[in-house]
C-alpha cells in the first residue's frame, strides 16, 4: 500500500498538453522553468508519499473520536500536520504578497492530487483551508486579512466552511441560520450546519470557520445570504487565540469513507451567539461562496484522480505479484495476473481515464490561472470562461473515475480485494463522496448545460470545439497510422458532442428536455475532452519521438490515447440518442408505477 | 428502510416474459398456476419483508463475533432462521421426492431474490444450502441421502461449499487440500480453506461442508480433484450430531459489505485429519462442482438483482419525501426531488435495469427447469444450453446493476447517502461483492466467449438471436409508436450482437484477442438480452391493454421498455469498436510504461 508520485506524467501534462509554461508570457511567474516545476513535484511528492501515505490505512481504521465537543483525530495526523505546516504546502498557489509561495494555481492542484492520493481524509483539511483563502485573500478586509491570512496561509489554522444545513443541501437559498449585529460591527449567529469537514479537530490551535447565514430582513433565497468568519477562538489584542466562541462541534458523522475526516455537526449559538465578522457586503453571502466554489470543485476532481490513482497503483502491483492460472504466451505457470487480456485490459481502462481525467483538472487550473494573470480584459474573461466550462467536467469527471477507477481496482483483487484489510475497499469507499460533495455531479450537470453553454452567448464550448478539431488536423497531418485512428475517432466526438451542443443550445428546446439530458451530455463532454487532452499528449510524444527524447515514455503516451480513443471516443456517436431522450420518456412511468 | 417485495413484477415477468407456465407441457409442474404463483410469492415475500428486513442493517452494524472457533450471528439472526426452516422455504424449488416442495427452479430463483432483497448477509447461508442439495440430490449415494438430505432440505442443518484456498482462487486447479483413505471407506482431509460463507455459525445445530481436495496420487489440476462431504459433527448411530470432526473456523474476514454473514477461514485437519465421504466418484470433483455451480452463478445474479431492488426502492422513497428546489412545472417550493428531471431519469434507469436483469434471471431459471423436465432428449439438451448461455448474463448482468443501482441510490440521497445510518451505504457495500464470488465476472466473460459462444456449433447464441428478431417483428407489427421504437433500437442493437458474436466465432480470431473482448461483448450481450426481455413484456403490456386488464400497470411495462431502449438498446452498435479492440493494443502500453 505504498504510493509512487506519478511526477513524470503530471509534469508532462502541465508541460506538453495543459501549456502551464505559456502562464510565464503573462509577466506573473517568472521563475517558473521546467527544473522549478520538476523540483515541487518531487519535494511535494515526497512529503506526500513518505509522510501521508503511510497513514492512510491505519488512520480508516481508527477515525475521528468525538468526545465532549473534542475531536481526537488519528494517531499520527497531528505530527503529520505539523511538517504539512512546515513544508510551506498551505500556500503553494497564492501570491507571495499574501504570503503565498506564488506558484501557478495549476502547479497547486498537480499538489493536490498527491495530497489526496497519499491520504484523502487529511487531505481534505488543507483543502477546506484553501477555499477560505481564497476568499480571504479576494474579499478580506484589512483588518481581516492581517489578523488571519498569514496564520491560514502558513497553514498554522485551519479552516473549514459552513454551507449545508439539514433541509438546505443542494438548495442553499433554503438555509435558515441567522446573523444579527451585535452592535460592535461583528454579528452574533445562531444555527445548525452539518456536514461540516475538519469542523472541529487537535491538528491546529484555531479554526476560523466561515458561515452562510441569513441576516435579520434579508430578502429569502439566495439573494439574502452573507458570509461570516467566526472563529473557534476569538483573538486577544495580540492576535493569539483568546476566547472560546460560541460554535462547537456537536457531532461527528458515522461514514462510508474518509473515517479519518472529522464530519462534523456544528452549532453556532446557544449561549448568546457565535461571534462572527462580516466577508464581503450584506448579501454577498453567494457571491462569497463562488470564489471558492470553483476551486473547491475543481479539487474534488483532482481528489476523485488522487483516489484513482492509488488505487490503481494498488491493483497494478497486485496483478504484478499475484499469479494464477495460464497466459496465452506466457511460459510460466501459474502466470501473474497482469498477462491476462481481461486483466491488462482493465489496468489499460484505469490508466486512460486517470490521464483523461487529470488532464481536464489541468487544464481547467491553467485556464484560472490565465484567468487571472493574462493583461487584456476581454483574454481574462475568456480564459475564465473556460475554467468555468472545465470546472463541471472536472469536478465530475475525476469523481466519476475515482469511483470506477476505485471499483476496477478492487475487481482485480477478486476476493481480496472485499476484505477491508486488503486495503483496496477504503479506497473504493472514500472515492463515493466525491460526486456527491461541493455539488453533486448532477448539480454540476445542471449547471454545465443551464448556465455554462449558454455563457458569452455560447463562446467557450464553440471556442473549446473549434480547439478540438485543430487537434484532430494535427492528428490527421501526422504520417503515424496511431495518430490518424486517433484523429478519426476524436473527429467523430467532437462532432457528436457539437449536435447534442446544438440540441441543447437550441431555443425552440423545452427546458425539462434540457435538465432531463444534463447528465448524459455531461457524460460525453467529459469523454470527448478527456480524449482530446490525451490526443494533445499524442501528438506531443510524438515531437518528443522525433526528437529521440525519452522515446519509450513518448510512445506509451500515444499508446494510451490510442486505446481510450478506441475504448472510450468511438462509444460517443452511439450515445446521442440517450442524450436526445426528451423529459417526457422520463417522466412517462407514473408515479405508482415507479413503486 | 422497509422492503415491499415485487411480487406484481416478479409474476408478471415469470408468466408474462418468460413463460414459467409453459412447463406445464412437461407433466412435471401439474399444480402450478397463476393462483399458486401469486400465493408462493405473497407468502415468501411476507416472511422476507416481514421477519428478514428489519434484522438487515442492524446485522450489520453488529457483524458477526468470532470467538475460540465459534461464530455468534447478529441478535434475531437465530430465530429468523428457525421461522425459515418452519416455513419449508430451503426446499422450495426441490423435488417432492427429495422432501422439497416440487416446485419451478423459476419461482426458487423469485424467492431468492426477495430472500436477498431483504437481507443479503442472511439470504447467503441459505443459497450455500441450495449448492450442497443440488450436489447431494445428483450425486450423493444412498446412504448420504438417507443421512443428509432431510436435514439439509428442512434447512435444520445448513452446508458450505469449501473450494478457495490462498493460491488458488479463479484457479481452482491450483488447490492443495488432501485427502487421504482413512481405510474405512471415509477419508482424512488436512489443508486450509479461505472464504467460506457460513463455515461456522450458530443458527444450526449441524454444519455439512462440502470441500474440494486432492486425493494421493491424482494428477495434477483439475482433474485431480474430488469432492467431500465432511460434517462439523460426526453422526451417531442415530443419525444426530455426535463426536466433533476434526475441521474448524479459525477466524472470520473483516469485510467491506456483507458484515453479517460470517466468511470463515477453515481449518481441516491438524489432529488427524477432518473425517470426510467422497461424493461421485474420486477424480470428480469438477463435475460436483458444476453441478452446483450454474445454480450458485445465477443465485448471485438474482443476489445483484434483489440488492439493487432493495436500494432502489430506498432511493424512490427519499426521493419522494425529500423536498429541495424549484422543479419545472410543479407549484410547491420545495419541490420533492422526484420532480427533478435529473433525479427522475436516475429512478427510471435503476427500475429499467432492475426488471432487465430480472427477467434475464428468471429466463435462465425457466431454461434450467426445461433442461430436466423436457421429455425429448434434443430438446432437453438445447435448453440446458440456453440455460448455460445465459448464466454468465445472469450473474453478471444482475451484479454489475446491483452495484450500480446502489450507487446511484445512494447519490439520490445527495450526502445523506453517505452517512451509514441512513442504510444507502450498506447496499453499495454489500452489493460490491458480487461481481467476484462465483467466478468473477471477468471469468464469466472468458466462459461466455471461450466456451458459451461454441456449444453446439454455435447453436445456443444464435437461436437467441432468432428469437430476439421475431420480438423485434412482433413489435414492427404492432400499431403503436412505442413499440415501434422499442423493436426498432432492438433490431440494431441484436444486429451489433450478431456481428460481434460472428467477429469473436471467426476461427482465424486469435485467442488473446477473443479473451480481450470478453468483457465488453458480455456488456452487449446482457444489455441487449436485457432489453430484449422487456420488450417482450412491452409486447404482452399491449395484449393486457387490448384485453383492458390492469391497463395502468401495462402502461408502465410499456413506459420502462421504450425509456430502456432509447437510453440503454441505442448505444449499443456504438460499442462495437470497444468489442473488437484487439490485444496489440491493450498489451502496447510497456510493463514500465503501466507503472
Amino acid at each position: 500500500m505504498t504510493y509512487t508520485p506519478p511526477t513524470r506524467e503530471l509534469r508532462f501534462i502541465l508541460e506538453d498538453v495543459v501549456a502551464m509554461d505559456g502562464l510565464k508570457t503573462t509577466g506573473a511567474y517568472p521563475e517558473l522553468s521546467s527544473d522549478l516545476t520538476a523540483a515541487i513535484l518531487e519535494e511535494g511528492g515526497k512529503f506526500c508519499a513518505g509522510v501521508l501515505a503511510p497513514l492512510n490505512h491505519s488512520a480508516d481504521s481508527y477515525g475521528a473520536k468525538f468526545k465532549d465537543g473534542e475531536v481526537t483525530t488519528a494517531p499520527g495526523f497531528k505530527e503529520a500536520y505539523g511538517q504539512f505546516v512546515e513544508g510551506g504546502w498551505q500556500g503553494l498557489s497564492f501570491d507571495e504578497k499574501d504570503g503565498g509561495m506564488g506558484l501557478p494555481g495549476a502547479l497547486g492542484v498537480a499538489f493536490q492530487e498527491m495530497l489526496q492520493s497519499a491520504n484523502m481524509a487529511f487531505g481534505l483539511g488543507p483543502m477546506l483551508t484553501m477555499g477560505a483563502l481564497e476568499v480571504l485573500t479576494h474579499a478580506g478586509t484589512d483588518e481581516q486579512r492581517k489578523l488571519y491570512l498569514p496564520r491560514l496561509m502558513s497553514g498554522e489554522w485551519s479552516a473549514s466552511m459552513n454551507l449545508t444545513e439539514p433541509s438546505a443541501g443542494s438548495d442553499v437559498g433554503a438555509l435558515r441560520t441567522m446573523a444579527k449585529p451585535a452592535g460592535d460591527g461583528s454579528w452574533l449567529i445562531e444555527g445548525q450546519k452539518i456536514f461540516i469537514t475538519w469542523g472541529e479537530h487537535d491538528c491546529a490551535p484555531n479554526i476560523v470557520h466561515l458561515v452562510l447565514a441569513r441576516t435579520p430582513d434579508a430578502p429569502a433565497g439566495t439573494k439574502g445570504l452573507s458570509l461570516f468568519l467566526a472563529p473557534k477562538f476569538l483573538l486577544d489584542e495580540n492576535g493569539e487565540p483568546g476566547t472560546r466562541n460560541d460554535a462547537r462541534a456537536i457531532g461527528v458523522e458515522h461514514k462510508l469513507g474518509i473515517h479519518a475526516s472529522p464530519t462534523c455537526v456544528m452549532e453556532y449559538g446557544g449561549n448568546g451567539g457565535a461571534k462572527g465578522w462580516l466577508i464581503g457586503a450584506e448579501g454577498q453571502g453567494m457571491a462569497m461562496m463562488f470564489i471558492m466554489m470553483n476551486s473547491a470543485r475543481l479539487n474534488v476532481g483532482a481528489q476523485g484522480v488522487g483516489i484513482a490513482e492509488r488505487a490503481y497503483q494498488q491493483a497494478l502491483t497486485y496483478a504484478r505479484e499475484r499469479t494464477q492460472g495460464r497466459a496465452v504466451g506466457v511460459e510460466d505457470y501459474p502466470a501473474a495476473i497482469i498477462h491476462h487480456p481481461d486483466v491488462r485490459r482493465s489496468l489499460m481502462t484505469m490508466k486512460a481515464k486517470i490521464a483523461a481525467a487529470r488532464s481536464i483538472c489541468l487544464a481547467c487550473a491553467v485556464a484560472a490561472d490565465y484567468a487571472v494573470h493574462l493583461d487584456d480584459e476581454d483574454e481574462r474573461k475568456k480564459a475564465k470562461a473556460r475554467e468555468e466550462l472545465l470546472t463541471p467536467l472536472a469536478k465530475t469527471y475525476g469523481s466519476e473515475i475515482g469511483v470506477e477507477v476505485s471499483s476496477l481496482a478492487l475487481q482485480v483483487h477478486g476476493g481480496m480485494g472485499y476484505i477491508e484489510e486488503t486495503g483496496a475497499a477504503q479506497h473504493f469507499r472514500d472515492a463515493r463522496i466525491t460526486p456527491i460533495y461541493e455539488g453533486t455531479n448532477g448539480i454540476q450537470a445542471i449547471d454545465l448545460v443551464g448556465r455554462k453553454l449558454n455563457m458569452m452567448g455560447g463562446y467557450p464550448i464553440s471556442r473549446l470545439i473549434e480547439e478540438m478539431r485543430l487537434t484532430v488536423d494535427d492528428c490527421a497531418a501526422s504520417a503515424k497510422k496511431d495518430l490518424h485512428a486517433i484523429g478519426a475517432h476524436l473527429a467523430n466526438a467532437v462532432d457528436t458532442l457539437e449536435v447534442a451542443t446544438n440540441w441543447l443550445r437550441d431555443p425552440q428546446r423545452e427546458h425539462a428536455d434540457v435538465l432531463s439530458a444534463a447528465t448524459p451530455y455531461q457524460t460525453i463532454a467529459c469523454e470527448t475532452v478527456g480524449g482530446y487532452f490525451l490526443a494533445i499528449g499524442a501528438v506531443a510524444a510524438r515531437r518528443l519521438i522525433k526528437d529521440g527524447q525519452e522515446v519509450a515514455f513518448a510512445k506509451d503516451r500515444i499508446a494510451l490515447a490510442r486505446y481510450y480513443a478506441q475504448s472510450i471516443l468511438s462509444t460517443i456517436p452511439g450515445k446521442l440518442g440517450d442524450v436526445q431522450l426528451k423529459a417526457d420518456l422520463v417522466f412517462k412511468l407514473s408515479n405508482d408505477g415507479l413503486g
